[in-house]
């Protein structure tokens, strides 16, 4: 057998097989990682129809397991990898986390807060900024999403 | 004895109780209260610190006991109140949560985003705005907040 190159998958991969497995349980297809160094702290998809809960995005899911297995309220040291560009209440909670850098795959035109919409982290009342890092894996994202809802419309 | 007039609290002054028991578990004093009709759905005041969650705001966690109580992700005919102007966060999940009508009483001049900062209702990325009442219980939800931080920096 030949030595082949396996690669191992990116932080970014790991948060679109959350997004792929929350669009196999009828969810909208958006996921989320957490990682502080080398080591994942919170993953989640949407849960919103599950949990019947309008605030269960991938991102707050996530923060909130982080925030839970480290035991603390802010997660200073820590990035966030998603699938889309976060949301408006998102955007704030990952603020109000304090993440490092946050790492989104496709743009939102239509729901964002980073570089669409409110863009909530040039203004004044956002009190802390993480380095955004924007379109790794946005491809795949945004294939997941427009299928999705090709899917429910068809 | 007298007859008196006894005069039953308002939604706002059980949004207040919330604060003032926030306050008293240390937590920045802010409450909220989720009515339909005239059925308290939700009630709840911050809880950051205790649960280690930046998401544990009086609005999300009103917002998640009103969905769960009545197994819905949505909350079309709901009102809520809440002692100050949502935040970023708080705004939108308002929003998506669909909640009828918006009280609050204080101005948040530094992090509110409904007359303050991003104003998130007037955006283009808001697809549902719900009508807003403030001022309501203003006085009283302001001199909480001055007097719980005065006393820490005290």
């Amino acid at each position: 057998m030949p030595h082949g190159t396996v690669k191992s998958p990116t932080f970014m991969d790991l948060a679109l097989r959350e997004a792929v497995a929350a669009g196999e349980r009828g969810e909208v297809p958006i996921g989320a990682v957490i990682v502080k160094g080398t080591t994942i702290v919170g993953a989640a998809g949407n849960r919103t129809r599950e949990f019947n809960d309008p605030t269960a995005h991938a991102e707050i899911l996530a923060i909130r397991e982080a925030c839970g297995n480290l035991k603390q309220e802010r997660l200073d040291s820590c990035d966030l990898y998603v699938t889309l560009e976060p949301c408006t209440m998102c955007a704030a909670a990952i603020s109000f986390a304090r993440i490092r850098r946050l790492y989104f795959a496709a743009d939102d035109p239509k729901g964002g807060a980073v570089v669409s919409g409110v863009r909530f982290y040039a203004g004044r009342t956002c009190h802390h900024v993480p380095d955004v890092y924007a379109g790794i894996g946005e491809a795949e994202a945004a294939r997941l999403l427009r299928s999705f809802f090709a899917e429910r419309r068809g």
